[in-house]
């Protein structure tokens, strides 16, 4: 069974993490077939670990992670992939697979453009 | 004359900022008679009264920044509205104004879950 998470940096003040919680409630009403979690490198919870687990423990067996980052900085480049390596090895019978920073999407750039232009 | 900045939070890392780079190029695409500015921070240049000052230069009179964030955090909350007084402190002939974060845009968060379903 396929899933996906949602993974984010983090924030120390609680509401920063209110659109990530918008976009699993999109998640679910949208793809209600495939779960998703959210999961952060740093201060929030849960941990990209915790995510995978809870996620393994309802039956998933292929984990998409999608960094909700803009830009490939120091997080994605050398943090990520030490967790997602450490994931693996403690989950050996998931298929874990990562896509790029969503800020690498055109459309979630184009997204942004509309945003800014509706603004002025 | 309108402008634009698109106000991010910056990084160590150069490469960081490719989408911002990116976004810059879509707008001055689609909107040439629109100057655009990107603007940072911390850690990268140019700093947000750099970019009023730039455009102010060319002629702008009134300047929209769009905070290129997900989560409103203290970044947000706290050190942006100071930077902002403090920018129309400096420039009193300059019409400022911000936007909510783009991450508390419907359809970037839209943008963002169709990314992930297309990578599933």
């Amino acid at each position: 069974m396929k899933a996906i998470i949602l993974f984010g940096h983090g924030a120390r003040d609680s509401r920063w993490r209110e659109p990530f919680d918008r976009l699993a409630g999109l998640w679910r009403a949208q793809h209600a077939d495939i779960p998703v979690e959210l999961a952060f490198l740093e201060m929030m919870q849960p941990s990209l670990e915790e995510a995978v687990a809870s996620l393994a423990g309802g039956g998933a067996t292929q984990i998409t992670v999608v960094p909700v980052f803009f830009g490939q900085g120091g997080h994605l480049r050398n943090d990520f992939p030490v967790l997602l390596e450490e994931c693996r090895g403690k989950f050996p019978d998931i298929q874990l697979s990562a896509t790029p920073a969503v800020g690498e999407d055109l459309a979630v750039l184009q997204a942004i453009v509309d945003f800014g232009a509706g603004a002025l």
